[in-house]
């Protein structure tokens, strides 16, 4: 399994995401899921991925090797494209090249073609956008209304995400409630595990702010985890008790 | 969709259920879910149903008309049953009755045969049990070790369960904790909704505790989700801010 989750908000995103990967309980590896392409100044892309491996490892390498336009006969990267608009439809693409070459085996096994990304970033005087791109390669925005994006194993860590993520938050906030949202999926689901790695990048700097990994342990992230437990089981026990009797 | 969760603890156990049902987004109602079979002194079961509706309630049905035994001639039912393990088995072969009448034009269909329940309660000198049965008739139960089941739209409401519950935490704790793991369903999938019915049966005691279904708008629980979504807000932002810096 994987989860990864993305946030847009007024002075920023951040895109957070773990590193397990598994073919089977009994076959468990790290992969590095978070992937940054950085030119500061002209563009700040980060993407991070969930589903099959092989699909997922394909696409990043089209993105840095680049697709020939059968039709113009030029070749593109992701380091051509104008604006981010461009690089979520060139992710897009990049997945369905891929799945041009390797669908048909995929489909045919139990395995099938499973591939979602999240594409954040900033392209030099276009604006900071958020994206997820879907394994058929069309894709959809993060906005105002909904300013998070997640994939791989969601739902243990969307509930605190809808209460607490509006676009107006701050990108300090936002960071840590994806945080909480991630220790949450990895207590419910052992697919999902240390490190953990994270990125922010504050609107109009064209650069990353933080680029970091959490490995098991670090005195922050524990701490983060002991506090927010803590501050649960103070939350129910100051709730008073039910009044409905027999 | 649906939700329910059961908990068993050391002094009772709680069985809580929503009544959205939907066949498509355009086409949701209301029925109830959580079923009650009580003669008090004598048994008190209590089951809770997920799955497509038709089946549901076929097989409440046949938990109270009975099922002729071919072998011996015998005519069961719910109420004939000497103990919750055979309460639990007898609630499998319904299932699997079921299943011998409808699985095969089900199967051919988008819905599928699916249901799966919650069954817990209490017979004269047994012990108080929690089981899961699944829609091949099998079942598990609940234990010291796990002491909470869930079925249904089970995730959004799994993290503050595996959090909180302890086979140790008194019964009115674990109704609202319950009630909290039914606030954050509802909250992140709309196909869970109100009003929600629950059970409460303290062990050895035969006979329901609370019987109560919170209509949308009660006081208690309408105060419950402002409390639990106030202290969530109060506990994120009490954590100090990620010291990582680019």
């Amino acid at each position: 399994m994987t989860y990864c989750v993305g946030i847009l908000v007024a002075d920023g995103l951040t895109l957070i995401a773990d590193t397990r990967t598994n073919a089977g309980l009994d076959n468990i590896a790290q992969y590095r899921k978070l992937h940054i392409f950085e030119r500061p100044g002209d563009r700040i892309v980060s993407i991070a991925t969930a589903g099959n491996l092989a699909v997922t490892q394909a696409v990043i390498s089209l993105l840095n090797e680049g697709i020939r336009d059968p039709d113009t006969g030029d070749h593109e990267t992701l380091w051509t494209q104008p604006s981010m608009f461009r690089v979520a439809q060139f992710v897009g693409k990049a997945i369905r090249e891929v799945y041009r070459v390797d669908g048909a085996a995929l489909e045919q096994s139990a395995a099938g073609f499973d591939v979602t990304m999240l594409v954040g970033g900033q392209i030099s005087k276009g604006r900071l956008r958020l994206f997820m791109i879907y394994r058929q390669g069309n894709f959809i925005e993060a906005t105002e209304d909904t300013p998070f994006l997640q994939i791989g194993e969601h739902k243990y860590g969307k509930p605190i995400l809808d209460r607490a993520i509006k676009f107006t938050t701050g990108i300090d906030e936002a960071l840590k409630l994806g945080l909480i949202s991630m220790d949450s999926t990895m207590r419910s689901n052992l697919g999902v595990g240390m490190p953990i790695d994270l990125v922010t990048i504050r609107r109009d700097a064209i650069r990353h702010d933080v680029l970091h990994r959490i490995e098991a342990g670090e005195p922050y992230f524990h701490d983060l985890r002991e506090r927010w437990g803590a501050a649960l089981r103070a939350a129910h026990q100051a709730i008073p008790k039910p009044p409905y009797s027999g």
